[in-house]
C-alpha cells in the first residue's frame, strides 16, 4: 500500500539572507515525496527534461521513492527562481520557466492505479481531476492548490476539490476560496465544497485542522535559524499524508480517526520545519526518522499544559 | 494578598467593521484590572478627569476592583480614538488627547505598598521604575512597554525592566528591543536584560512563553466574530498576572512553577479572546468565571494530540 504523489519536479534558483544557490533540486512533488518517504512507500508522477541530473535521480531513489512515473522528455526541466525578503516572510519570483512542465499530462503507470493514497500537488485543476480518474480505488485523496486557480479558474477548481477528502492550503488561499475572512467561517464554507478535512497552513504561525465538526490548532515550530523556507509547505503536506498513509488510517475511505489527523498535522509541521534548516531539499540528505520523532515529542513538550 | 495594576484609565472612540462607538471606557489599566479581577483581588493606580462617569466607577467597583489609587483631578480623562482596518489586524490612531494623563505621577496608597504582585502597564519607564520603588516587598513584578519607549527611550527602559521578573510584549516589540528577528534569539537577548520570564503576544496567532530555559507555544483562539480587538493584549496581561496572583505562585520571589506559567499564558489567551467579543470592555459586564474555565478547557481540547 503506497502513496502516489503528483506535481512539479523542478530546479530552483534561491536567494535568502543566508546565501544563494543558482540551481538546486526543487518542485512540489519532490518536496512532498521526500517528506512522505520517511513514513511510507512513495511513488511519484512528474516530468523532467534531459537536463535532469543523474545524482538527483539517485537522491530520490536513495529515499526509496518509486520513479516509474517520472517521465523524461526532451527539453529543459521546469525552472523557478526567487529571492526572499530579509525576514523571509515574502518572496519575489524572478523567473518561472515552465519548460517541459508546460505540456505535463500526468499518466499513471499501471502499477500505481491500485494504490489507496493520492496526494495531488498544486497543478491545473483539470489535470488533478484527470489523475484521480486514473486511480481505481483510492481510499484517501487530497491536495493543494493556489491563488491563481482559485481566482481565475474557479469553475474548474470546484468540481475538482469536490471529489477530495482533504484540502491543504494556506490562510490567504482559504480566505480567497471561501470569501470569508474569519477562518472558522472559511472552514465551514470549504467543507460545504467537498473536502471533509481541511488543513490551513500558516507558515511560521503554525497550522489549523478542521475535521468532523472540531478543530485543532498547532503553533509554528520555533527554529534557531530559518535557512531557506522553499518547499516547507510541500513538506508539511508530505509529512501529513505520509503519516496517514503509514497505517494510521482506517481502511474505509473517509473513516479517519481524529487522533491520527492531529498527529498527521504535527508530523507535517515537523517536516516543514526540517525543510527550512538547509537550502532546497538538502536537509533530507541526512535527516533520520529518529530526529523526526524527537521533534514530534518536542512539539508535545512545547505545547503541553 | 492583592495585585496592584498601574496604567492608563481612558475613554476610547473606536470604529471597527462591526460598528462605531464615540466614547467607551478604555485604557490599559482598566482592561488589565477587569481581566485580573476574575482571578484575584485587584487594586488600581491611575488618574481620571472630572468627566469620569459615575457608572464607569460603578462598573469597576462591581468587579471588586479597589479604586483607592484612582486619582480624580480637574480636567478631562485621557481620550484615544482609532479606526481598525477591514481585517482588524491594523489600526489607525485618529486622536490621542493625553489630558490629565499627561501629568500622571503614580502615587501608591499606603495600603497598596505591602502587596506582593505588581503589573506595570505601558507608561513612561521612569514612572514604572518609580512605582516599583514605592512597593515594600514585591514578589512578582512585571509589565508591558511599547515601540516608542524601546526606540526613543532605551536608556530609561533598560534599567526599568532589569528589575522585572517578567515582560509581556508583542513580537515586533521583542524584535525591536533585542535587535534579533529570530524569536528564540530575541528571547535569549531579553532574558539577559533582566526578566527571567518573557511572554511574546502575537495577536490572532497566539503567544509564546520563554522561562527557565524552556519555551511554551500557544496558538490563538479562533473566534466566530472579532468585534473589537481594543484591549485584548491588556486583557491577556490581566489574565496572566491575575492567575499567577491567585495562588499558583510560590511565595519566594522568582520561584515560579513552569506549569503555573503555562496555565497563566492560557488564561491570558482566554481573557484576550473574550475581550474581542464586544465593544470596549463590555464583555466583562456579563462574563462569568465558569465561561472562562470552559474556554480554558476548550484550549486543551483544541490543542491536545
Amino acid at each position: 500500500m503506497s502513496l502516489v504523489v503528483v506535481g512539479s519536479v523542478a530546479y530552483d534558483g534561491v536567494e535568502t539572507p543566508h546565501g544563494k544557490v543558482d540551481r538546486i533540486l526543487g518542485g512540489a512533488c519532490t518536496y512532498i515525496a521526500l517528506a512522505a518517504s520517511y513514513f511510507t512507500h512513495t511513488r511519484i508522477v512528474g516530468v523532467v527534461g534531459d537536463d535532469f541530473a543523474p545524482e538527483d535521480t539517485e537522491f530520490l531513489r536513495s529515499r526509496g521513492i518509486d520513479l516509474e512515473g517520472l517521465e523524461h522528455v526532451p527539453g529543459k526541466t521546469f525552472f523557478w527562481k526567487g529571492k526572499y525578503s530579509p525576514d523571509m516572510n515574502d518572496r519575489e519570483t524572478l523567473a518561472t520557466d515552465l519548460n517541459v512542465f508546460a505540456d505535463f499530462q500526468p499518466k499513471l503507470p499501471e502499477s500505481y492505479r491500485e494504490e489507496p493514497y493520492l496526494l495531488l500537488g498544486n497543478i491545473q485543476p483539470e489535470l488533478q481531476r484527470d489523475v484521480l480518474k486514473q486511480m481505481r480505488k483510492p481510499k484517501l485523496v487530497g491536495g493543494d492548490t493556489m491563488n491563481y486557480w482559485i481566482a481565475d479558474h474557479r469553475e474548474k477548481l470546484l468540481p475538482t476539490i469536490r471529489e477530495w477528502d482533504f484540502l491543504l492550503i494556506n490562510d490567504s488561499e482559504a480566505r480567497m476560496l471561501s470569501g470569508e475572512h474569519n477562518l472558522l467561517k472559511a472552514a465551514a464554507a470549504i467543507h460545504a465544497m467537498g473536502p471533509h478535512t481541511l488543513v490551513i497552513k500558516r507558515g511560521e504561525y503554525g497550522a489549523l485542522l478542521f475535521a468532523r465538526g472540531r478543530h485543532f490548532m498547532v503553533p509554528g515550530y520555533l527554529l534557531e535559524e530559518v535557512f531557506d523556507p522553499t518547499g516547507a509547505g510541500d513538506c508539511f503536506a508530505g509529512g501529513f499524508i505520509g503519516y496517514l498513509a503509514s497505517g494510521g488510517v482506517s481502511p474505509t475511505r473517509g473513516e479517519i480517526d481524529d487522533t491520527d489527523l492531529r498527529r498527521a498535522v504535527i508530523y507535517g509541521s515537523v517536516m516543514g520545519s526540517f525543510c527550512c534548516e538547509k537550502f532546497g531539499p538538502d536537509r533530507f540528505r541526512t535527516l533520520s526518522r529518529a530526529e523526526i520523532d524527537e521533534r514530534f515529542h518536542e512539539f508535545k513538550t512545547c505545547t503541553d499544559f
